[in-house]
């Protein structure tokens, strides 16, 4: 098993230095832990990584995955830069104390007011159409505007179904078929061309795809570059890079796959005679993904027309699992290296069917008052979390060596009527 | 098509009396649009329809399709009482004026601290297992408490595919056939069993599974009536009824609908010889669904190696159609009516390829800056809303006669970052 788990002198989970189980009491449940030190861990192994075989290299982290502004604030400190799909991503990396200049903003379908923000704020804007191309020339102050293009490089579901974000259904990006096209207007525009991007996908456990996305989008600049003569200065494969969400699953050799990202890279560089351009990445996952946990708490065990454990978290907490059908490990936190004894079905208090963490999961014995943790919900956890059935959202903890700290505060039922107003005459 | 769909004398579309160009203009974009009327026809027809046939009927409106504190006042002046599926639902039905009589309470996987708060509340308290029966027994205060019973009917999706919150995968309720050992073990606790209930699924437009399951659960009632004596006050068949998203699909007959319910109903009672216990149904989507729009504007039309129109709201706004695959039907606010003149995928502004609310949809030319209204917006629409890629929550404006409220103002930055702390390690 690829978890990492830790257990202390009693045999419980450990996250951090700390006892799950002292967490729980703690702060209540349902709860998310995220482990400091894992987190610099993964940015560190990445980063070396690469570093090592490319000096010019940065890892530009896509806050999406988590925007906790502790998170944002070990990240900041490790040195990373800022990939931000939205305005308010780029706020709370400003608000974190990252600098403009390292903060990469690739929005999909911004609006004039997007860009304008964009724009006002001095971080870096990666286009995605032609369309934002456009309208950003328009507004006040952009001539000699630093600029780059999100490039669909076509690699997509058709060569491995990982790759979505990529390829012909995709949303995203500007056609690779375009590039130069899209290049040339830009500095007809008065931009200054200073990047190339990609990404596409997601939860990449093996380099292929990947790197048949380096050698398309290298194509892509080698052409823009002795087209036009736009001379990078960086670019940007975006990211995918996976983790282990099920047992069998094998780690992404980072070591290996930089080797061969970077020769792929470097040969590209020679064969289209391109300068260094600094080789950019944007993991989110890989670096926050198994750095926390869901921890919950069995309140119900049924034998309905099956066995039901109920917990006391929701799809609104962590919504992976309802809505991609992703598998989460869960581990029993006083024994979590437990041999399984039965098939059963770890459901949420949402009232909806499809409100279940695992079908048919292998468990040890649960019984009600159980602390249950599921594993790798670092990552498009938090973030994707609502309140739904009224639920408010849930609090999270931030443990380094034994010491926790609560970075955010568990929701009252007082958040859940925030920024209503009961019109006079229905009071 | 049976989108109640109403223009104005400059063929925009009307909400509540309202021209959708100026809310957007007043209000900005994206902005959920409640339409008051509609919300109080919707739920006038159903109350009609049954109350018609059968003279002690309710209706506990299912809130977790839209809890907005006006919608609340406007049922609760309606007369309606509240299905409740949390604790936060009780908190926010009792501060919009419901009294607790009013409330009736379904947990799944209800935590101690939850049936204590439900107990304290003093609303009606329906258990969904046997688990929940024995723990909240072991609460102070419970003796002589009245409760009732969600009974899995066994009618699921074996039946029907729209029928899935009963039968053999489903996670609610105690199974039909341990009711009488649930009813005979409340009683042996001291409990005093009023109520049966039971929720079969979401969406239904054919009565056929419904009375299939009213079938089944008034067996049930009229064995535990026959075997123990209970004498139910109330029976609830939970809601289901459904409205048409896609243009073909019918209206459910409401009328007719609610002269089978009733009839079957009516049968029920004569056979198993038991008293007129009033007759409940939970509807939610029905009294809200087709009442509010969901508009947004185009900022992008992209010729990719498809065609898109690109939003300014994504699936944190609106999550149906990606998580479900839910068809909503959206129209051009400045001609809602026009025959289509292309295909186009109409997406979100999400940063993920899913994030799509609508595929290949049939629409006339769409041009940025056009507005978009997307129907059936008022159900499981905000309530399932979240602050993905570090969106603000959407404003919500309710409609009437022509004059408008903002009944939940636009969240800004700041609400991202509320309730989070720093450790001072880290500033």
């Amino acid at each position: 098993m690829n978890f990492n788990l830790k257990t202390n002198e009693k045999g419980n989970l450990s996250i951090g230095g700390k006892d799950a189980l002292k967490l729980a009491e703690e702060y209540g449940t349902p709860l998310y832990v995220l482990d400091e030190d894992r987190i610099r861990d993964n940015y560190r192994r990445i980063y070396e990584a690469f570093s090592t075989n490319y000096d010019d290299f940065k890892i530009f982290y896509a806050c999406k995955a988590n925007t906790n502004l502790a998170v944002m604030r070990i990240l900041e400190e490790e040195g990373s830069n800022i990939d931000a799909v939205s305005p308010g991503e780029i706020y709370t990396s400003l608000m974190a104390g990252y600098s403009p200049e390292r903060i990469l903003f690739t929005g999909n379908n911004a609006t004039n007011d997007e860009l304008k923000f964009a724009l006002d704020t001095g971080v870096r804007i990666n286009l995605d159409s032609l369309s934002a191309l456009e309208r950003l020339s328009k507004l006040p102050g952009v001539d000699g505007q630093e600029i780059s293009f999100r490039v669909n490089p076509r690699v997509g579901a058709g060569h491995h179904d990982h790759c979505i974000t990529g390829g012909d259904l995709s949303k995203f990006g500007v056609m690779e078929e375009e590039a130069v096209q899209a290049y040339q207007k830009a500095m007809d525009l008065g931009f200054k061309p200073v990047g190339i991007h990609s990404h596409i996908g997601s939860g990449i456990l093996d380099p292929e795809p990947f790197k048949l996305a380096v050698q398309t989008l290298m194509d892509t600049a080698g052409n823009v570059y002795q087209e036009l003569g736009v001379d990078f200065e960086f670019v940007d494969f975006g990211g995918g890079m996976g983790i282990p969400y099920e047992p069998q699953e094998s780690i992404l050799d980072i070591k290996e796959f930089s080797e061969e990202i970077v020769n792929l890279y470097k040969e590209k560089l020679a064969q289209y005679n391109m300068d260094d351009p600094t080789l950019c990445l944007e993991p989110g996952r890989y670096i926050v993904g198994d750095a926390a946990y869901l921890l919950a708490r069995v309140n119900t065990v049924k034998q309905s027309y099956r066995k039901f454990a109920g917990v006391d978290a929701g799809f609104n907490t962590l919504l992976r699992p309802t809505m991609y059908g992703s598998y989460h490990h869960i581990v029993k936190a006083t024994e979590p290296l437990a041999e399984p004894t039965q098939k059963i079905d770890i459901a949420g208090n949402i009232c909806e069917s499809g409100d279940l963490f695992a079908r048919d999961r292998c468990m040890p014995d649960l019984n009600e008052g159980d602390l249950l943790a599921i594993l790798n919900a670092g990552a498009y956890a938090f973030s994707m979390s609502s309140q739904y059935n009224s639920r408010p959202r849930t609090a999270e903890v931030l443990v380094q060596k034994g010491e926790t700290d609560l970075i955010r505060e568990r929701e009252t039922f007082a958040d859940l009527l925030a920024k209503q107003n009961i019109p006079p005459r229905l009071l």
